[in-house]
């Protein structure tokens, strides 16, 4: 008898049908002797819904307010999976994230969780049921409600998994794995068995959106396996875990991130810190500092950041220009990122070479490349986007290499 | 300065344009200088959109699920108020049940409150602000969220309203007070200034909706006056207090109830006892026992329920015709039950001739009648009802008798 713990997202809930689908999933794992933690996220477009709602009454809501609103959606979801448990004779009980012992800090709408207080799910797994909990949400110090942010569903799930030593952490999708490419991109893409922690951080990072880092990095932290599986097509997904990579190079996956700016920067003086400093107070991500040359009074730079993100840091960076000692300050927006992921890519000098020509066979000649133990990057024009993966693909994928095993 | 509860119904919060009229009355208070508490209810519909919600899923869902899902609803108006208020510059901070310390039995669905910590409230009171609490729900003993039924949210208003020792607790409903009988069959009918808790008691339970009993079971209790009033229509609405009826006959309102039946049984047994224990182990409950004879070997009584209660209570007594020796168990359906409601009506012997003969003008004949010191009732035709409410109003409110004086 082993603790499972499973996740659904919300277009897995979206309605009636699909709700009794989740709960026929849970219900066989539990009715073969497991014990289940279900965590489910709010349903369909709830959360639009409810934003909209408020959107109506403010453009700028009190974030605490929102959390309070927003947290409603996924309370909704648990109390009818429940019922629906009840429905196909499983007992079952639903806890709101507070109710499950979520502790968070104080950030509304992107909280970060402090701690998990176990002791009221574990007492009621003892009365032998399955306990469904609210993904998304937690408690802050305060006895306020507050929300994760973004893959905050995910993150609960392993947060979960981590904390009850659970043997896995099911992350169920509307894709059944990860693949060597995204296949609405690359038909011939293929289904990975297994992914390591790191090299799914890298994915995640870079555009994949199986899973987010957040709760990658969690469960890599405490060693807790996790599994991307579909919730619609029955059968195996990707096993995410500690150590899979023997020897050797390993390329794992190719992905492209297309919503993505480049800042380039160029300035008087010579340390980027500053300029990262404004960043950071205005809480703007940077992605990846893609390059940084400093001569003696001279400073030049180009920062990857999300495009949304790169107007902001514009934005910011200009209102200092003088005190930055800026020259130049330039957004490119119609590029794109993409990236080749696996292991011991550093020991072979053999996978920036192919990946260059790879894309020189569709007319992309990359000016700006980053490569490291588990990820090479290269900066290519956003329109041929998809081109580039599926001619990656091809050379890394379909060729009669030893690369493409897994 | 005073510290003022305000409760606001579901359609008082319906939109966009209502909460920000609900928000412009409380900030108005606020901006007096008095401490606000208010009390909202879920939004227009969405409480019938929950239970539909959960009636495709499971016809009889698991009531602790009701419960986790019906609360969402309050929630959902909270924090859309305290946005609106900070739209008009007023501070708020929203509060659930179970954080407004609103602790329950374990009747789910039909929750009572058991306590109420009032230490978080104060607290945030204490920070200037208005605080918007959800009615209608609480927590149990095991930290399970439960709704309170029926009259919820003006229940949670009573209650915060006597914990906090408000100077007040102002009902705000789609009228703008009590009536000497309900304006939409009476006209003529004009709004009461004050009632006493007794009347406001009974009128509730013979068919007003304005209030719900267990909210002015509540504030007699603690002795905390509650007023009844527009939320639409600005201006004083109805005072109820502890005492204010002087010396004598003062008739308040006359009111009729549709949704009722009787059940008349007859038993080869003496008491009355063993058939209410049946209805009463399934929770049926019998609105008023208005006769009961019984012979040295026989019962004859007849119970007044709400019509659905009435269908109840006969399939259960059916099922033990034999074991409670019954000789008849019938239901009328066709009947109404008409209450004309004052004080001092056992020291005057007039008001019960003279609400016959109003009745005996449109052919109605009551073979049931109870009479005490607040309330006179009567058994009519149910199809007679509006019209022997217009013509009991005219003999009672709209001669130059004197009882019609408030």
């Amino acid at each position: 008898m082993a603790l499972i713990v499973q996740k659904f997202g919300g277009s897995s809930v979206a309605d009636r049908e699909r709700i009794f689908h989740v709960a026929r999933i849970v219900a066989g794992t539990f009715n073969e002797g497991h014990r289940v933690v279900v965590v489910v996220s709010a349903q369909g477009d709830t959360t639009d819904e409810l934003l909209e709602k408020a959107g109506r009454i403010s453009t700028h809501p009190a974030v605490r307010e929102l959390d309070m609103l927003l947290a409603t959606g996924e309370q909704i979801s648990i109390a009818l999976l429940c019922m629906a448990l009840g429905e196909l004779g499983v007992r079952a009980v639903s806890l709101t994230g507070w109710q499950a012992g979520f502790r968070t800090d104080r950030l509304h709408t992107r909280a970060r969780i402090r701690r998990l207080d176990t002791e009221r799910i574990c007492s009621e797994l003892d009365k032998n049921q399955v306990v469904v909990v609210a993904g998304f949400q937690g408690l802050d110090s305060c006895e306020d409600i507050t929300t994760l942010g973004r893959g905050g569903s995910d993150t609960s799930a392993a947060a979960l998994a981590c904390a009850l030593g659970a043997q896995r952490c099911c992350i169920y999708t509307d894709v059944d794995g990860v693949y060597t490419a995204d296949p609405r991109i690359v038909p011939m893409a293929h289904k990975l068995e297994q992914i390591s922690f790191d090299e799914m951080l890298e994915l995640a990072g870079v555009g994949a959106q199986v899973l987010h880092g957040r709760s990658v990095e969690m469960a890599r932290r405490w060693g807790v396996p996790l599994e991307v599986l579909s919730s619609i097509q029955p059968g195996s997904g990707t096993l995410v875990t500690e150590v899979c990579s023997m020897e050797g190079m390993q390329i794992k996956s190719v992905a492209v991130q297309k919503n993505v700016s480049v800042l380039s920067v160029a300035a008087a003086q010579r340390s980027l810190q500053p300029l990262l400093a404004v960043l950071s107070a205005q809480a703007v991500p940077v992605k990846q500092v893609l390059q940084c040359g400093a001569g003696e009074q001279q400073l030049q730079a180009q920062l990857l950041l999300e495009d949304a993100a790169a107007q902001q840091a514009k934005a910011a960076l200009e209102a200092r220009f003088d005190v930055l000692q800026l020259q130049k300050l330039e957004v490119r927006e119609d590029v794109a990122f993409l990236s080749l992921v696996g292991s011991g890519l550093g020991e072979d000098a053999g996978a920036l070479p192919q990946l260059l020509a790879a894309l020189s066979d569709i007319g992309q000649y990359p000016d700006l490349i980053t490569a490291g133990e588990v990820r090479i990057s290269v900066l290519i024009d956003r329109s041929a986007a998809a081109e580039a993966v599926r001619s990656v693909h091809v050379a890394f994928f379909e060729n009669d290499n030893e690369n493409n095993t897994v």
